[in-house]
């Protein structure tokens, strides 16, 4: 049993989802948005990033954490206030001794919808159905839940391949 | 007094420099460069900020900590690189209730040399001079010493201009 904290950093939004990986099924166990005030200072608006990680961290104990990482911003300076946000949500698990994995956003759509190229409402569609959801969650609390997805099928996937080498060599390598 | 604590953020170096500002004085404190290992991965170098300018503010205990605004990047790639340690640093600042300033690098050079256009050996010199260093510091030390005595000079003309508009209008605004 793992549980999995996925996050969907953002200067404005930041998108948290919990899964929890049992025997290869997962289970929906949280997921929100920490929704960031655009007339705030940048100092003010990091402390809610990383003080809003750290207490989904200490309520819900994963033991795992997975980010997003970004596809290629439009400009340098959205690429610095995504990079800003993006640091305050990491260090938030770190901070708590989380081990933290990093997917591509290419990679979060393939293992959730099946093809790198998805677009949103598929990602959205997708975590909804896999999780059993009973509504559509909102989109960055979709994304965090995606990437959470991602990372717990990558880890069935190493677990399943390392039994493979086990059965085909006849011992653990 | 103020003890100022001056951040100059960056992807494998990060520059940190104390200043005691006593009445219009500033005295030298401390400074120093925290190298990040190239080969780590990004979550453990944003640890190594976090808990580095953690430390700092925990053995010296500054009032005020400063860093200095980005100029544009040459790279969105670069960018996020660098808002990801500046996240990394500004939350350790927010997290030990430091007030955060932020100052353009033109407004630092400015405060520093006496004009916005200076080059980094210029920064170093006016470091020295103003602070009656026995010798230069590394570039990332004295970048981060000038964000300090910025931010010390900034707060020192708001006094200033506070008495003054007391002794013109007779009484305070």
């Amino acid at each position: 049993m793992a549980l999995v904290l996925g996050i969907d950093p953002g200067s404005l939004k930041t998108g948290f989802g919990i899964v929890n990986s049992v025997g290869g099924k997962n289970e929906y166990v949280a997921s929100g948005v920490i929704r960031l005030p655009a007339n705030e200072s940048l100092p003010e608006r990091l402390k809610i990033i990383f003080q809003s990680v750290t207490d989904v961290i200490i309520e819900y104990q994963p033991n795992e954490m997975a980010v997003e990482q970004v596809f290629m911003a439009k400009s340098a300076g959205s690429a610095l206030k995504l990079g800003q946000a993006r640091g305050a949500a990491i260090v938030a698990g770190v901070n708590q001794n989380l081990p933290v994995a990093e997917y591509e956003a290419r990679k979060v759509k393939q293992s959730v919808v099946g093809t790198g190229a998805a677009d949103k409402f598929q990602v959205q569609h997708m975590v909804t159905h896999l999780l059993k959801l009973s509504s559509v969650p909102q989109e960055d609390a979709a994304d965090a839940l995606a990437v959470a997805l991602c990372h717990s099928h990558t880890q069935q996937q190493l677990i399943r391949s390392t039994r493979s080498v086990t059965y085909r060599r006849g011992r653990l390598v």
